[in-house]
């Protein structure tokens, strides 16, 4: 039987979400595991292998996989290695040969990886907002902030298969927040999830003025995000505040590769009828006037389960 | 006969270099003219292939011609025009046809046209220290800081063929410089030869520290270069100052492409000695983990009258 289905895969640091996609992109049948249920590598992907087998016969699909994409944290094409990720459980401490262990543990299926935002970014173009387009960036704002890059209808993975760490360009020079990754002032700790929520608190610190998420114990970018639908003030300026910085920052991207758009996805993405202006007015201030009002802001077509899945599973149809 | 010479040609604001080179890089015969004699375009065309066919003639070269390859301010590689170019005396206020004019005023010979940043970075893939890389930024630091980005062993040219503007991303974010494009801040603005020079009148003025520099009328980069080498402490903390914005921004330049070096070329690059370790220094603490160390610095190793020609050579054979 021909060889016409490939299998996306998309590890996140909590769930890992399987499916079984058609040449149209359509997902035939899907499941979910934990990631973090394991701190050793062999039993997840076994754990992995478990539940791919299942959705396979699940799908009467046995002899019908092409092959299996991998959308990982710290995922290298190159290599198919998952290197040194701090967020999953059984990832931190080593460079782990996953593609070839993932691919033993399923009968010799091949298997390609890559990290998460290049495949969405790969996903974004196969099937959803940057159908047609050849050159844009794609960048994820989620916990985190992530980024793929499309050149010449190719993702950049540059020398060593690492390339489009656009969340840890410098936004704030000095005095900048820490981040994650152990610099200071990263786009990602302003402009993810965890940003927002963070700009939020420091504004509530520094002043009295009112605001509804003075009420909330914790408060998170989804709380911020529907205290500025509600009209709160300070909330609507913490995304007047994020889409700036995002903006400032879209526009050296810009001068860098030439893009045709910026695409935008993730939870954060949700709040785009507060980012979308400020990103805009910013981007457009700080670009080389040759761009200005010429670089689309675009945001994700996919579902945001399904991308994941759809987007990990465009990579396999390169195999 | 077989088609084994390609032309190149480097167009700069005051003059244009014209040789002919054979496939080992060789530049067989050359010329120099004015760029800056004529306010229309026309004139200088007719001048320029009339030069052509001088050293075309004198090499004996009437049918062995594949192609010519033209570096230009403001070129587009993909439409082969030169774009409201503000240094070109006849170029301000336009888009010109250049590949086409040049191309029916030498009896067709095929013309190819980018813009001088990349040609260089061409030579440099072609003929220079780039030989053998498929992943690198050139970063040409002379009157201006031009970029020409490879990737995959192809220069980027983006969505409208202006890819590559790199000196004039942000390099400091409030009350920065203003800078020739009409922002403020750009990478241009502080580390080109103007923007050395600017530093060193700056620093004189807002104290009393003696320094050799405070008895010249005028100050160029030259200047500081030469008081630096004397051993002017003024001097070499302009070229700290401006190594450290260099490197700053080259970290952002290689979390977005992971290349394998960034190669130095122009005549602020011949300041290597007081450049490399306050470059190397940013770079390396204000880029990820995993790119700490292991991005090489790299100076052009072409003589600077030859790169220019032999990079927009190299676009030639593509021809």
């Amino acid at each position: 039987m021909a060889k016409d289905l490939v299998i996306g895969i998309d590890i996140g640091g909590q769930t890992t979400k399987c499916g079984i996609v058609d040449a149209r992109g359509t997902i035939l049948s899907q499941t979910v595991i934990r990631s973090d249920n394991h701190t050793e590598v062999e039993p997840y992907v076994a754990e992995l292998a478990a539940a791919l087998n299942h959705i396979i016969a699940e799908a009467g699909a046995e002899d019908r996989i092409r092959g299996i994409g991998v959308g990982a944290p710290n995922g290298n094409y190159y290599t198919g290695t998952i290197e040194f990720a701090p967020n999953l459980t059984w990832g931190g401490q080593q460079k782990i040969e996953f593609a070839k262990m993932l691919s033993e543990a399923v009968g010799g299926i091949p298997v390609s990886l890559t990290n998460d935002a290049n495949a969405a970014a790969m996903g974004e173009m196969t099937y959803g907002a940057a159908r047609g387009m050849k050159n844009f960036i794609m960048i994820t704002l989620g916990t985190g902030v992530g980024s793929g890059i499309v050149i010449n209808g190719e993702v950049v993975y540059g020398h060593d298969g690492f390339a489009g760490e656009l969340g840890h360009t410098c936004a704030v020079r000095h005095n900048g927040r820490s981040c994650n990754c152990g610099k200071n002032g990263c786009l990602e700790a302003y402009a993810s999830a965890i940003g927002v929520a963070r700009t939020a608190r420091e504004w509530l610190e520094m002043s009295d003025e009112p605001s509804v998420l003075r009420s909330l114990d914790r408060i998170s970018s989804k709380d911020v995000y529907e205290a500025a639908r509600d009209g709160d003030a300070l909330a609507k300026r913490v995304f007047d505040f994020t889409g700036r910085i995002l903006g400032e920052k879209f526009a050296d991207f810009i001068e860098f590769s030439a893009p045709e758009a910026i695409v935008l996805f993730g939870g954060l993405a949700r709040a785009k009828e507060f980012l979308t202006e400020p990103i805009l007015k910013a981007m457009n201030e700080n670009v080389l006037p040759l761009w200005r009002g010429k670089v689309q802001l675009v945001y994700s077509q996919l579902k945001e389960s399904d991308a994941a899945i759809l987007g990990a599973s465009a990579l396999a149809w390169e195999l």
